[in-house]
């Protein structure tokens, strides 16, 4: 298991009889690795996005800190989130390239075999990394839809009309149901409106009736999916599988 | 208890044994609420939010359906959430009054105790309705806040600081446990740049520690709640009780 997100407070982590590598980028998180009894880590370097990361320059004398506190250091990571969104492929591309071309020289000083990077929407631009941390590409969303990525969406809400006006329909999916940081869900055959608490505003090309069923596709998937406790897995009409979702206020 | 929203199975609604007060707006949603078992209902009317709600004209044919369902009729209810958000309050207290006087008409029609309407940012421009509808005033959001309404913001986010770099910060709450409709939450004493999944991006204004708590005000404090697990109530540093929130999904 990687945990691709610096902790400062490892102990459950550590707990964990499963293999764990957990990310850090600075004296405070190594220190919490190795007193939470983690044995494993992964330099996590800023290659351009301005979130969690050391400066490429720092992360061998971090690498070997961390080294002297008895973790086994595995590589780097590096997220090129700020290309992975961009609908133009070949600026997803060459920011891409800029940021490896950081995480190599950072690696070149760390060591290890790990170089972990990536995104859904550079899973394909990303030639140097040995490790893709591509994850949104198997539920997909409107944002990433857009791109043209080879990846078909399978996450949507199954909402119910509640009401119907002259001109306009409510299903009963909003804001507590959807990650709307990325805008309005779609609806199929629809223009969505807006979303309220518990509310989708839309208006249908074809009559719809109180009590239809609808999907709504979401525009961001990971906050979406954090926000329900079950996924139903479905083929067609009937559900196969119910996975319990436990991904509540992180 | 009244549920101010429509439902299409009101059987969970009509086994509750407190008194139930439901909203309906057509005829599927009177049939549901009677076959349901739902006894009391009001008159859902649209006052100029497209959003639920009948035509003012077609509530009092609304409340004869419902009583010959044998549904007792209430009254009326309408949401003038168009105005409720508004910055300047002269128009937030002109499109009260409009959508006050449409639904004054369909309560003409309808009759019944209940004059059911209002929002925390029109709480004391709404001088028709019997029964105020304001929620959010109890805990405020930073949307709410700037309207200058005599409530306190009192729903924070506790967060911790987990990466600290040169001229920005980074802590561990994102997209997953903020209502994001709104846009980026505040941070005290700090600039907020952008949120990602499980990470907030800011400038702060004195130096910050990896490890250090902050609080983080949600824009939108509805979606912000329904989030979590748990909600701390706190005087000063000390958590008094504990309350357990189960809003996840709707």
């Amino acid at each position: 298991l990687l945990l691709a997100n610096e902790v400062v407070d490892a102990r459950r982590l550590g707990a964990v009889t499963a293999r764990v590598t957990v990310a850090v980028d600075s004296e405070v998180t190594i220190a919490a690795a190795a007193a939470g009894g983690v044995r494993e880590v992964v330099i996590d370097v800023n290659v351009g996005l301005p979130r969690c990361g050391c400066l490429p320059g720092d992360a061998g004398r971090l690498a070997d800190l961390a080294r002297s506190r008895g973790l086994s250091v595995r590589g780097v990571m590096g997220y090129e989130g700020h290309a992975a969104g961009l609908d133009d492929r070949a600026t997803r591309a060459r920011l891409t390239e800029d940021a490896m071309q950081q995480l190599l020289g950072a690696h070149a000083d760390v060591g290890g075999e790990l170089i972990s990077a990536g995104a859904t929407g550079t899973y394909d631009c990303n030639v140097w990394a040995t490790e893709i941390q591509a994850g949104s590409y198997v539920l997909m969303d409107t944002a990433y839809a857009r791109l043209g990525l080879p990846f078909r969406q399978a996450l949507c809400l199954l909402a119910t009309v509640i009401s119907v006006s002259p001109g306009y329909a409510v299903a009963d999916c909003g804001l507590k149901a959807l990650g709307m940081d990325h805008g309005n869900p779609l609806i199929d055959a629809a223009q969505v409106l807006f979303c309220s608490d518990e509310h989708v505003t839309f208006v249908p090309e074809h009559t719809v009736r109180v009590g239809e069923r609808i999907r709504v596709w979401p525009a961001h998937v990971d906050p979406t999916v954090a926000y329900h406790e079950w996924i139903h897995v479905v083929t067609g009409d009937e559900v196969v599988e119910t996975w319990p979702v436990d991904l509540r206020g992180w």
